[in-house]
């Protein structure tokens, strides 16, 4: 049983430890907090709590919530740690994790230098074999590896092309925006073009990436100019094939995110998420070699699968042993609409 | 074991439907859908689908949906029948209800006078004991009958004013709005004044009811006049009692509805939902007699565990025996911040 410490238990590293917990390879050690608020109170009642330093203890143990020890306890005991802290504090940490000799998984807000390589089940899972500091990439490009892998292996891609409408901000948050603005990045291409290619490394892509007032879901408009010219039904084939994409029914009224988080909640999983990546089957459009399609990103679970398949690559599993594993635990099915 | 018909399966026919299945006193004999949209193909996992006419049957089947009957063959199945059908429609069907002799349940969208009694678990359990139609009351009423009940019970209320905040719409609809705009009722006080008497019979209330830009929550403020003057620990214990009744603590970071349903999908419940009614215990405060605070109201499933405990006082069970049961099977347990 491989030890998985978590440290950070935000919107990904509370996940994470869900993922962790109903494998039966790996076990969640603890997680680490850095406030004694409402989500540190449930979560004692499933993991061990650790705190960033000792002088913490004294705060959480007025809160009731009793402490296990320091993150250095916790990373002396743990085979593997998963960092869910706040972007860029992940590399800082590496230098602690690295002192304690044990291996470490990054998220995407990273930079994708600080670990030895970017992971995505689909594209690049062997990069990550039997290393010790892999980078998951985040949510928006893990969505992108997903679906232009399948289709990338079956026709070729000779240039992708995506929109990137951007949720403003995690349905827990109650501070950022835009509530009621549609706000465009002014770099082009936006960084998810160069992360992409961290996972996927000769796709020719460039992406434009803008804000909208909503929580629940990222959506991209992809335009790809392929190598062959499928029809309809063999690009739907090509998806279907993976499970951590669903194809949607538009026609069955589940046309906005709205109610695909509603089909999310319908699952009965976990915290209402949606690991896979939506495609809706109606977006989808070929004119000779070029293929459009739009798909839904579930941002707060994406990438759960993910960094599960990431712990495996890193201490030796094959690839479709670790994704069948996680997917059956997660009961990630690739229903079909 | 009471076979429970389920009408329609919306927002509240849904959770209804999945409240009856984890009861050891009474299961679902089916659900009647009338589009086979992407929440019928969900519910086939777990019921007997029907539908309202012979002549949906084609249209469902060819969705891929096994269709067991129509609704009459479910009433005659049946020994009552929960109707979720949209405002309005309950009424209506009560007739084809008491042509085959079943209880019926109608949801606060309907007219009072429709049945025999209005419902609220804590206020008048006892005036629906071994009725045949029974009408519970909205959610919005439901929350104001939850939180007034301990008060009045421990120290008189004179008097009451709310102001409540409504949710736009529910989060699985992309239509309604507003969606950037302040919306207040012009009628005073609002329905829900009226819709209190029902249950709280003499009550003196008046409400004011505005639409804000949100789906998550419903929120009141509330300013009480009391027949007494109590200090907030004894407020804190009389609303503590009750176990459909949360208290918050805003210094937890809980402070916004989004916190709140962040909360509430931390509970690992089914969707995700929040049967109790939350009170920030910060905005309890009082002055000489007069009490104020401030709740809010997880408008999609607060009225389940009513619902249940409505079942159960139509086929005669006495009160206590009823919530305890419902509460203990939905993990409602009084958490308190």
């Amino acid at each position: 049983m491989i030890g998985v410490a978590i440290n950070g238990y935000g919107t990904i590293g509370r996940r994470v430890a869900y993922g962790v917990s109903v494998q039966d390879d790996m076990y969640v050690t603890g997680i680490v907090k850095n406030t004694p608020d409402y989500v540190t109170k449930q979560a004692s009642r499933y993991y061990n709590i650790y705190v960033p330093d000792s002088d913490k203890k004294k705060e959480f143990e007025e809160s009731g919530i009793k402490v296990k020890g320091t993150l250095k306890d916790l990373l002396a005991e743990s085979d593997i740690v998963i960092d869910g802290t706040p972007e860029g504090s992940g590399e800082k940490n590496l230098k602690l994790y690295k002192e304690y000799g044990i291996k470490a998984i990054l998220e995407g807000g990273e930079r994708s230098d600080a670990a030895e390589s970017s992971f995505n089940a689909y594209s690049n899972y062997a990069d990550s074999m039997a290393k010790n500091y892999v980078r998951v990439v985040s949510c928006n490009t893990t969505a992108l590896a997903r679906t232009l892998t399948p289709i990338r292996d079956a026709f070729g891609i000779e240039s992708a092309s995506s929109t990137i409408l951007r949720r403003a901000t995690d349905p827990n948050d109650n501070k950022k925006g835009p509530i009621n603005a549609i706000e465009p990045s002014m770099s082009y291409p936006s960084h998810h073009a160069g992360d992409l290619k961290t996972v996927m490394k000769d796709i020719n892509i460039e992406t434009t990436a803008v804000k909208v007032p909503t929580t629940l879901m990222h959506v991209h408009v992809i335009n790809l100019e392929l190598a062959s010219q499928p029809g309809t039904q063999e690009v739907l084939n090509a998806l279907s094939q993976k499970r951590r994409i669903i194809l949607l029914n538009g026609g069955e009224k589940i046309n906005s995110t709205a109610q695909v988080m509603d089909y999310a909640r319908e699952l009965s999983r976990n915290r209402s998420d949606l690991y896979e990546i939506a495609i809706w089957k109606e977006s989808i459009n070929i004119y000779k070699n070029r293929l459009h399609y739009i798909q839904a990103v579930h941002q707060e679970s994406d990438v759960i699968p993910e960094n599960i398949d990431a712990v495996r690559a890193m201490f030796g599993m094959e690839q479709n042993l670790s994704v069948n594993k996680t997917d059956a635990s997660l009961d990630i099915k690739g229903v079909e609409y």
